[in-house]
């Protein structure tokens, strides 16, 4: 019985420590293209905005130890280029050229995500960089290193962009940020958004919105993003306008695709092949909402797809719950959260949304150090169901949301949600958890 | 339609004021034997470590607001010594002597809770005092600057006990704390306990458990605590060994108790007289996993009870969802939270419970500033039903327990717990959340 992962990362060694542990007789095999397995992508902008630590302290688990301590047949430098889905077998480059043929059993895709490189003049060129893997992180921390950069242009708004943004300006680089699109975080509320926008601001960050982008020129040592109305200027261009689901080798193998054009993929993360699995970033997952497809490309459930596959490989037959879109970032000193669905989401899945935004305290009256926290919450009109929530605020807003995760989970009724016994102490929230108040004003809407 | 309310606090003053935003041509009309009304309680121990601070900065609304804004019948000063469940009116003592009687069509009860005070020799004397009203603040503040006090004993080691000493410890002042029962926070896992109390004793508070207490001795201006062991002294005895109900008039006019000798009301706060009511500290509640009453006298259900209690005397006719015992404190730079049940507590009540508890990181692996952060989960054998949870660590601890709150009232499993969509960003916590970590680990013992 011979299982076979093709990528190192999150979701393909989860998968493939896991499956030896659960059956160490199995031949358990990983390529990996780069040389990197088994690490913290999402800490990258922290590393990054630290000259002085290294890229390798985000390596989870070195491969030596996969292959020694676990009998994991681990093969980093190997590229897969074709699944063979009639013979069972992958091949590809390996080092220096090499070719390779591995046969399998069964089959996980875990190859993740790429960033997105518009098709426009000047992005293929040094110092237009994007961050994805630990080698992107490398060539970005270096030649901010080589080249002296004080001025950094990045094009997108999201997540990384802004987590980005943070560690530049921690490391004293100049930012502007520019997008295409007139509107900031557009899955957000528009109040919350304004003011996730300006914090940006007040640390110094240009934020040029709207803006189509034509191409990008060198001049010297600098670089020129030519926009419709301005041109930005930077020693060095991040792209992170988004990403997209590294499925192309499984479509070329006739796999079907979902939304977003990622891998689509049943409960128990099988593709239309029985015998392929695909997990992580590459692949789609159900929404607990919407009881649709959806792809939101996140660590956790890259790691919890990564097991259940083992499970299932190894005849566990299990089945993987579906996700609330949860997820959080800090910028700068806020705490910015989501769960669920936002107005937009909601409308265009049949629901008939009502939205509800309050601004609370972090702490209680009177208790020093408080600070604001904005709270939105969205519940369906027909069924007073909970769809969503939004957190903003510079402290408490990041483990909060659990609770409206939990929620979106069990299908809870806003009315429901808001009678629950939350946590209050003065120095953690007022005596109304400021998503209890969202809730009780959000009730009387829905009512 | 009269509405008389005794105890102005939190549930009397959330009960007057729905009642006339409810109905603006009610009469209704506040009796409180203090001075103060409406004022945060829980801040106290905070406010107290501040020497400048005035305790008025507690007052959430003033009573003028309430008289004059909100036209309610506001009686300060005012102490109800008996109820007339026949003829339907309250008689007691007003200022200066006089003597008062209302007429009720109906009534609430919301007299909140006192401390403790053990029937020993020496406890009642000056610089012995417990912590409830605003006026114990006040008593305590001036007697620390009357004083001079530079060490004070504290007899109990409970929330309250703890908020205490560390705002004592803040101000420079010595303490020692001392209790009868041997264990540290019974309710509380061992290994959780045992670094929640080498934390307060790291910041230099001798902690005497076990003793028991014989009573208090004055010499010059001293105070000994006399205890099996050992003798405590200081310029000042905080007592804080525990609340009980303000129940007495309610059971002298007949009146159910419940357990802890509060005043039993039904999920509408009635008592077992329909036209009374009971609300807040003085009244008991359903708990949420065991369905059985329950004494757990806490601000959000007592604010939660007194709208209850308006609503359904202005005819709405509303039940208040159960308890979950969810608390948090805080105690020098830790951050203690539960919700539910406790192993011992779910013995009690007929569940077998079984208990994971897990260290993990409170931000990612590599990620600057991550610190230790406990999580204990129970479940239940029989049903893999999860049971209750307990957080300790720096940060993160207070906020998260919100999730586990939110899956007791829902009944969640502890495999559907484990299953959920948690948040994840490096700054915040590891890819797997500890709670899901703990929740993980608990599944496979309930297995």
């Amino acid at each position: 019985m011979r299982f076979v992962v093709i990528g190192g990362d999150a979701a393909g060694m989860s998968a493939a420590s896991r499956a030896k542990r659960n059956r160490p007789d199995m031949e358990v095999t990983v390529l990996e293209q780069t040389r990197d397995v088994s690490y913290s992508a999402c800490g990258m902008p922290y590393n990054i905005a630290e000259p002085d630590r290294e890229l390798e302290d985000l390596v989870v688990r070195q491969a030596h130890v996969f292959r020694e301590k676990q009998g994991i047949d681990l093969r980093t430098g190997h590229q897969v280029r074709r699944i063979d889905r009639i013979l069972k077998k992958v091949s590809g480059k390996g080092p220096e050229g090499s070719e390779f043929e591995v046969p399998y059993d069964q089959l996980l895709i875990a190859m993740g995500a790429s960033p997105i490189f518009p098709d426009l003049p000047g992005f293929h060129q040094p110092g237009v960089l994007g961050l994805k893997s630990l080698e992107d992180g490398r060539r970005i921390k270096a030649y901010i290193r080589s080249q002296k950069v004080r001025k950094v242009v990045i094009i997108g708004m999201g997540y990384i962009a802004l987590e980005m943004c943070e560690a530049l300006r921690a490391r004293g680089i100049e930012v502007d940020m520019v997008k295409p699109r007139p509107v900031f975080l557009p899955w957000m509320n528009g109040k919350l958004s304004t003011l996730v926008k300006a914090h940006v601001e007040e640390h110094g960050v240009g934020m040029y919105l709207g803006q189509e982008i034509k191409g990008i020129e060198k001049a010297g040592d600098i670089l020129k993003v030519i926009c419709s109305d301005s041109v930005l200027e930077g020693h060095m261009v991040l792209v992170a306008i988004g990403v997209k689901a590294n499925s192309l080798l499984a479509e070329e193998a006739g796999l079907e695709l979902g939304p977003s054009g990622a891998i689509s993929v049943d409960k128990s993360l099988r593709t239309s092949d029985e015998d392929i699995f695909a997990a992580g970033d590459c692949a789609d997952a159900f929404h607990v909402v919407t009881g649709q497809k959806t792809w939101i490309p996140l660590a956790l459930r890259a790691n919890r797809a990564g097991w259940a596959v083992a499970d299932n490989v190894t005849g566990k037959g299990v089945e993987v719950e579906g996700v609330a879109g949860t997820a959080v970032f800090k910028v700068f000193d806020l705490q910015v959260a989501r769960s669920g669905l936002s107005v937009k989401e909601a409308e265009e899945h049949g629901f008939e949304p009502a939205e509800m935004v309050i601004e609370g305290r972090s702490r209680a009256h009177a208790h020093p150090g408080s600070t604001s926290i904005h709270v939105q919450m969205v519940g369906d009109m027909k069924s007073g169901r909970l769809l969503g929530g939004q957190l903003v605020g510079k402290e408490g807003a990041a483990h909060r949301v659990n609770a409206i995760a939990i929620a979106l989970h069990q299908g809870m009724s806003v009315e429901a949600f808001s009678r629950c016994d939350l946590a209050y102490a003065p120095p953690f929230s007022p005596v109304w958890d400021p998503m209890l108040t969202a809730a009780n004003q959000l009730v009387k809407r829905l009512s």
